[in-house]
């Protein structure tokens, strides 16, 4: 089996001696995937693997760049294969197409009167996307064995699955999009031949999503795009779920029991509102501020009686409209705490630090979860704080999140651009009777808990097929 | 017949006598029905009216609400009734709703992340909606006699055909949006209840769209927001077409013959580039020029042999974004002009007056018409253009205007986010060969006349029927 993702299951360190030391990579899907690709793991029930799994990825850092200029690149437990792409191709491949155009696309996110606008510009950097989706294609290629699995991740290769296939039909290949995929209204903002390359590419290989919402809105985008007489693989939907093992793990360290106490001092016996999120424009973070202030100020009586805690790690800090962003939510929290803070109350308590254990700290403790996400993938987190929450707290979840149909029967809808709405979903969150929250809780346990990564996996290589042409 | 529309066919002039003159509005929808409304006209073959026909709209100016509250605010040929609004009312149903949401909304304007975002303000910017709304009903219920035909117009009144036939279930009605409709994806973004209230209200009668994709769009935003059982009355399709003889007249007056003389002067031997539009982000006015700006940067032997004829008028003025948009219009023609000019060629020539006479000749000598918008209801220019042009001039056309589908065997086909692809296709417009360019022409100019006012509105009396429950 060949997993082709963007970020490795696995980071490098020069060490002095001029040794480097491979530590576990940070994104979100490679925590979840690596365990499972570990050596002697099996895949399946139906696809127990004989030798090493190969894992296909980009050397992020400088030195990820240099453990691979000096072929040290290796982890114990996987066949690692670390590409060290071309720094401008691989910039324009990341920020001015993936992250800039991409994400922006699926997740609406486009202020359509000003942008996107293609200039030639664009053209280079799309050819830079292809450039890089070929040379992960060619190292999948060079792996693979005959009639081996190849699985492709994510939004930054939606090439690659295609071109595999092309030199390669005895291998078996899936593409899945960890992110939302646009409505058919919305495909059309791509230069055409760009939308063309996307959905031809993908409409050769089974292409997985979290929702079957992103998997309609594909169809029905590739359908506009090829025509209606193009053959579509038809999509498939498998959910990932949390890593409950790991999650425990970390939730046993020291810095968990720290993070605990330091929450303890904040909290109090006040009621607790958390969230935990990138620092992302798709997170919908200001509105969730703003909904807060709301309810302050509509409902005196829970002055100085919560808590909002909000863990948000900072990201794409290259990108102009993340620096802005992070400046609006900094600068809105301010002016929240400002309007209500007392001498021994802070209503909002911000910290941009990416601390793993203490967001899962928090969720152990909150009263409300907030989730209310413009539009999300799937939004893991809305599954991960239900499985460790001991308080029988509840999740404000949007319905705009991927996990919103499955959680649906065990959270509380949010609306995400009314704040009106979002109050009040909050303060039921906070006032409903303890036999309601308790039974609500156990609900959406047994929701959370029903996917894992090992079911989202075997369901990727049960569904892997040779390309369709 | 009673047409109900938020402008109305006239306005109103105080003399200084304390009398007041009634003068035609300026909205093009009541240009174009005016003429079929007035005294004698018939509505259509199969429904010869026997009376005057009514028209229920709201005083706009100072000079209408002065002749209502006079008692002043008659016209010869219709049966007019102006309705004075009171005036925050007014302002929260047309700036707060109508203009910054349902409009946004529907045109896919909204820059997500940010706006919108309702508060408890727009809970009673809704009630007006509703009120006023309900104030247009009220009229009309009074006027109608039994068993009338009743032809709402347009997203401001978007409830009054439903509140009409909810007492008088005697009386055709018809519901006919002018601008596109949002699609499922995007419906959810208003607050609940005022989703529910406006597909509740639109099912309940026949709602007529320019093209079929705005009626797609509506029947399966309803379908979300009402359940897979509502019933949803069948939506219609009717494009507008435009008004020759009125545009003949204008061609015909004195101030079309020194617009014409103006034109020669600016514009001379060279080739002509032509848009005329609101001031509007829905227009996409700022992309054109970046795109005129990429044809002379990458075509040098076009450089002052061509000249951009923009004619913008303003709108909105009291809306901040619009305000904001107007600017960077004008800083980008600046920037244009300051790049390219030369002693004796300005490259855009920008025209900020509403002169619809000056508008039409220019549409007279274009070699090419861009109207490359975001998104479009139908647009009209698009169809005018073709049938005065004298040129065998091209209509570079976006394929996100309504008018689309219906000339695009006419047309030559913009992206209108791909400055690349606008640009070349202005360029082909410019450089086609005599023959290509005539064969255009004619092929454009029968799609154009296909439809006319008339014709529209035989298809509103036609569909209208009574309420269904």
């Amino acid at each position: 089996m060949i997993v082709v993702s963007h970020r490795g299951p696995y980071s490098f360190r020069a060490e002095p001696d001029g040794s480097f030391t491979a530590r576990p990579g940070a994104g979100g899907l490679a925590s979840a995937l690596r365990p499972l690709l570990a050596e002697g793991a099996t895949p399946g029930p139906d696809h127990a693997d004989t030798g090493r799994n190969h894992w296909v990825a980009a050397a992020i850092t400088d030195d990820d760049r240099a453990a691979v200029a000096a072929g040290a690149a290796h982890a114990e437990a996987i066949d690692l294969h670390l590409l060290a792409l071309d720094p401008g191709v691989h910039g324009q491949h990341l920020d001015e197409v993936s992250n800039s155009v991409l994400w922006f696309l699926h997740h609406g996110l486009f202020d359509l009167p000003n942008e996107p606008s293609f200039g030639p510009e664009f053209r280079d950097a799309w050819d830079s996307y292809v450039a890089v989706n070929r040379t992960f294609a060619d190292a999948a290629i060079t792996c693979a064995e005959p009639g081996a699995t190849v699985l492709v991740q994510d939004y930054q290769l939606a090439l690659v699955a295609a071109m595999v296939g092309a030199e390669r039909p005895d291998v078996r290949l899936s593409y899945f999009t960890h992110i939302p995929f646009c409505p058919p209204d919305w495909i059309g903002v791509l230069p055409d031949h760009v939308a063309r390359d996307l959905c031809a590419a993908m409409a050769q290989v089974p292409c997985g999503f979290h929702t079957a919402r992103w998997g309609d809105a594909y169809t029905a985008s590739a359908r506009r795009v090829l025509g209606p007489d193009a053959r579509i693989t038809p999509a498939f939907t498998s959910a990932l779920g949390p890593d409950a093992a790991a999650i425990a793990t970390v939730l046993d360290s020291d810095a968990a029991a720290s993070a605990r106490e330091r929450l303890d001092a904040e909290v109090g016996e006040r009621a607790l509102i958390v969230r935990t999120d990138r620092l992302e424009l798709s997170k919908n973070i200001t509105r969730g501020f703003l909904a807060y202030d709301l309810l302050l100020e509509q409902h005196p009586e829970w002055r100085s009686r919560v808590v909002f805690a909000a863990m948000l790690y900072a990201s794409r800090a290259t990108l102009p409209a993340y620096v802005a962003y992070r400046e609006q939510v900094e600068e809105t929290v301010a002016r929240v705490n400002e309007r209500w803070s007392t001498a021994d109350w802070q209503p909002i308590v911000l910290d941009t630090h990416d601390d793993y254990a203490r967001s899962m700290a928090a969720l152990e403790r909150y009263d409300v979860l907030l989730v209310n996400a413009v539009r999300d993938g799937l939004n893991l987190v809305a599954k991960e704080g239900p499985l460790v929450n001991k308080r029988a707290g509840s999740v404000c979840l949007s319905r705009e999140a991927g996990a919103f149909d499955e959680l649906r029967a065990g959270v509380l809808e949010v609306q995400p651009f009314d704040l009106v709405q979002t109050a009040a979903t909050m303060l039921h969150a906070l006032e409903a009777p303890a036999a309601e929250r308790t039974a609500r809780a156990e609900r959406l346990r047994a929701l959370a808990a029903a996917r894992t990564p090992q079911r989202w996996l075997d369901d990727l290589v049960r569904t892997a097929a040779p390309i369709t042409r």
